[in-house]
């Protein structure tokens, strides 16, 4: 694999081969030294252009775990911040010697833009830009659907016929769109619900259903219900008056969450807003996946760093 | 040791196996390659919600010297700021493996709720908590005091009558706090000095005189004067009219330090305003441990990094 | 060599030892494994008292791959933000065993101070200070000087007789100082073009003629084109009533840059502003050598750091 800038490009037999080194990388972090000296000498640059902590020492902790130095750039207060284009930068991180850059950008494509343009050999991992995609989540989301359903019996399996709900801003959310992409090719059954003004105005082509009730979706007894996080300034322009009423009819609140089979995995990218799109009693139960999905998030972006980085590299 | 979150509840074994543990650690600033590989593989994340580069810095080069990996995550710009609970952050550094968290914050009791709240598996090390405590700040200055009395002949000793004066903001400052339950363990006798409106209302309980003279507690001839940093947005509220008023009240001058006598330690947490709280003449003599403080410093935070992370940690 | 503070000081030996100490890093970069284990447990301390986010992660991952730690200093909310004097930040790093102190300041001679007061054992390394210096930057050009006119055959070679030119605000340059002093000593024939506004009141003793006229200085088909990035910001104070303007007097545009030969390298120590101090013709022309600049910057700054940190170092 040359670059990961999308989950909608991946073949099923990419994916699962992915999520499949992300179970030997999970192996490793259960050991006494979690980490293995497979990118020594290889330099990481974690390239953000938006603030996002917990994605950044996400990757950045996975780097450190294979060895690789690993450097942060933030966009802010940097010559990017006084205009410099996007392909000085790539050109600088390339003469440097950059081996992989994870980019987070507020503009759709850029990664795109950064990995196809000619202007650096280095690996590119999309780490989120704007409305369009976030892979290594997807990814870890369904490494960790599967892992439940699953466990160590995983290896080569996809997620064939697996029932996903996902509720909330689908408009504005790239984690949704890259979930859409990947459970759809690992077979999965996706529904997406929302409120009218948060969806797309054109999803031909996506696979998946949308609905715009939200105990419709869940009468389905779905095998995954995925919660996105609801961001207050997107609310504004919505049909809804304020946050409680989100709740009411967008949220998983206790009294949806009760009538959910056990078996029902509840996911969230994180962080949660308790009491807005989901509520404490869902986000701590059994069945919440939140914690899981962070450490997959390791072993995830462990394994695209060394498909990226290590040995031969493939063609695009 | 499973978290060092305060001096209050160190026994004063404990506290001498740490200045012991840190003295083997400051012979290692002494080799050429001054690098253990006690931590390889381990993850230490710095997690400050307040801005304090000496002693992130400190920390860092503690870690690294340890062979840990090193993340650090500056709530600044994080989604902590957006409001996401200390529960979520702890889970969220949890879930990636965090192996050591340092934690700095501005609510009294942060570190103690993050180890004992069953979120994290982690050693916490509080690096400053409020007005609460500083632990390390602490272990660092009596680890000082034990080196220039004792040399080479410190190990297994306390700080059996020894006599010391702290001086200045009693009433905001955590060193203050973790000196006098740390000294009072280790068998040292402390006064505080402070002006009326700078002391706590009820020191009942402190194992530490209070007397408001501070010519009356340097007559003492005391073998330690510590002078606590002014901030100067504290000094409104309080008796003085201006800088000029509190040097001359309340700051090591020239005049009070020649009253000294010159086997009398003079210490500071750094860093100094010189001309306020203590004079250039005092700050630079060799009577001055400032410098030897910074050095402690990072053998210190060795010493506590490696008995919460390495091998087998007792319980809490 | 015990510290690097500008190339004014620097003997035509010693820049020549450290181009060719260059070469050898250059051939690092080369390799499967870009890392040498000369410099572990080593610290080096990024001091940054002004962003530049291009000049720290180079120093960065030079420093990286040498296998020393790295501890980013940003003075930006740290206590030398709330005053904190140069002299106790330097003895802070002392006392914390840093080995080198790579410092950009904004205010001149600050390295200088730094290195000579007595406050610090570290090599200290100027990143940039004020409009004084810049010194790897001119290291890094001179490096590329010679690489693309002597190949392979550059070791223990000079500069002697090549023709310079240096555009644009020579005034506030660092970059334009530290490059006249070491082309001077490696044998090379500068010339500065600036507008009047924008050349210092007295240039006496500088080993480098000045002239007004940009297509004057062309003419002679020099060997090197060196173009300084103009900031927007010191525009307003000159003779042009905008950028265009600038662009067409004091700019390489593609018409100067048509008529140069073909040998003729162009230089720009980025970022660039594409279309007022250089055209994107020239900039990303087979001519151009910005991107081996940047490349090369690397090699320079590890040659530094191996120079100042490695082994027994000399005196000043």
């Amino acid at each position: 694999m040359r670059h990961l800038l999308s989950t909608r490009e991946l073949t099923r037999d990419e994916a699962v081969a992915l999520l499949d080194i992300a179970e030997d990388m999970a192996a490793v972090q259960q050991r006494e030294v979690k980490k293995l000296p497979t990118l020594r000498g290889k330099t990481v640059v974690n390239l953000f252009f938006e603030d996002s902590t917990r994605t950044r020492i996400s990757f950045e902790a996975a780097a450190k775990r294979l060895s690789a130095d690993v450097i942060n750039f933030s966009a802010k207060g940097s010559s990017v911040s006084k205009g410099e284009s996007l392909k000085d930068t790539a050109q600088t991180l390339q003469a440097m010697g950059a081996d992989g850059v994870v980019i987070r950008h507020h503009a759709s494509g850029a990664p795109y833009t950064l990995a196809t343009s000619g202007w650096i050999d280095a690996g590119v991992v999309n780490a989120g830009d704007g409305t369009h995609e976030h892979p290594t989540q997807a990814l870890l989301d369904a490494f960790t659907m599967r892992s439940r359903l699953h466990g160590t019996a995983s290896r080569g399996k996809g997620l064939d016929g697996v029932r996903v709900v996902i509720v909330g801003d689908i408009l504005h959310s790239r984690v949704a769109r890259s979930n859409v992409w990947l459970l759809a090719t690992l077979g999965a059954d996706v529904t997406l619900v929302a409120p009218p003004t948060l969806v797309p105005v054109d999803t031909t082509g996506w696979p998946a259903s949308v609905v715009y009730d939200l105990d419709d979706a869940l009468a389905g007894s779905p095998d995954v219900v995925m919660m996105l996080r609801i961001q207050a300034e997107r609310m504004h322009g919505a049909f809804f008056p304020n946050s409680r009423e989100y709740a009411r009819t967008w949220g998983l609140d206790d009294a949806r969450f009760s009538q959910l089979p056990t078996t029902t995995m509840v996911m969230h990218p994180g962080p949660m807003n308790r009491g807005l799109e989901i509520s404490a009693l869902a986000a701590d139960s059994a069945q919440s996946t939140v914690r899981e999905q962070v450490a997959n998030g390791v072993s995830v972006r462990m394994a695209a760093l060394y498909l990226l980085l290590s040995g031969e590299r493939g063609e695009a």
